[in-house]
């Protein structure tokens, strides 16, 4: 059983951590202000993304040597017409670039909250699809996931981080013009 | 009824045309050395997207006022690491920008062959997005994809054809890995 430390206080923290719950895991959750924090093997960052670097500023050093999990869509909140980051880069390969003694790991993004609370999509099982460097990372959080109860796709490489953002923005603004519902969205059969 | 003409002969191209054959509209294959062309108010480009080039070469003129629907994928397969287009933008967008007076569509891109003729990915029915600038076109594009028994969905402007390249990216690399199946894939809950 892993030791999952979550930060965050909103829908997606509550339901990563529920799912991590319902396989047995150990679930912590970090708050903004906590001192002396002791980090599981697992930290999720299930916060906005315009909180990471104030989040590397603090904890850099005690997450070298985990899997950090980033779940975020850096969005542009203002346009909704692109994202924030580079448009050959990706949120996570700029937390990896951040963090480079920690095992940065992109997932959870192409999920909206309802979907992994109720661990469905529509009639099919949620997925989680996970990218990353780290092959052992990935297992560990696919093995997390699966536990569970949802599916976990090895989506590859960080380098892929950019296609699962790029998943995650359009499925952000079908639900946001209502093309889509928020507990809906893209499902996956494999 | 449209008349809707098809350049390719692959899967796709005889998939498309199916999917239009079933709703009643008619259907022209174009081949690559067919002259006096005289192309319906819809054009599918089922080819390659380094063939893009040479069918505006050839028909550019004719092409103007039509709709002209882009499918392609332009995955670098050398390296099945990228895509061949500029980070920040599409293929969808330099047809356009190539043929400024057609109302370029991207669609179809999202879709496998398989769940185009089968009409299914999983239990789902298959959903077609479609992105592009000019809503009459969205609108009689997506007439045609429902009447033959598919969904459609507008994802927006031209300008998300970059996140709809993505997905179709993701989406190959995830087949050709063998972590989905070709008859399979993303499908959309609504």
């Amino acid at each position: 059983m892993a030791h999952i430390s979550i930060l965050g206080t909103g829908t997606m923290a509550q339901a990563i951590a529920a799912v991590a719950g319902r396989g047995g895991h150990t679930v912590t959750f970090v708050g903004k202000d906590d001192a002396d924090v002791r980090f599981g093997d697992v930290v999720v960052l299930a916060v906005p993304h315009s909180a990471l670097g104030d989040i590397v500023s603090r904890h850099g050093s005690e997450l070298a040597g985990r899997i950090v999990v980033d779940i975020t869509n850096p969005l542009d909140f203002e346009t909704f017409d692109s994202l924030t980051v580079p448009a050959d880069g990706s949120a996570a390969a700029e937390l990896a670039a951040a963090l480079p003694q920690s095992h940065v790991l992109k997932a959870f993004n192409t999920n909206f909250a309802g979907t992994l609370a109720s661990g469905t999509v529509g009639e099919l099982t949620t997925t989680v699809l996970i990218a990353g460097d780290d092959a052992d990372a990935k297992a560990t959080l696919a093995g997390i996931v699966t536990s569970g109860g949802l599916k976990a796709i090895d989506a590859g490489t960080l380098r892929r981080a950019r296609e699962l953002e790029a998943l995650g923005f359009l499925q952000i603004t079908l639900a946001a013009t209502e093309k889509i519902s928020w507990t809906g969205g893209f499902g996956v059969v494999a």
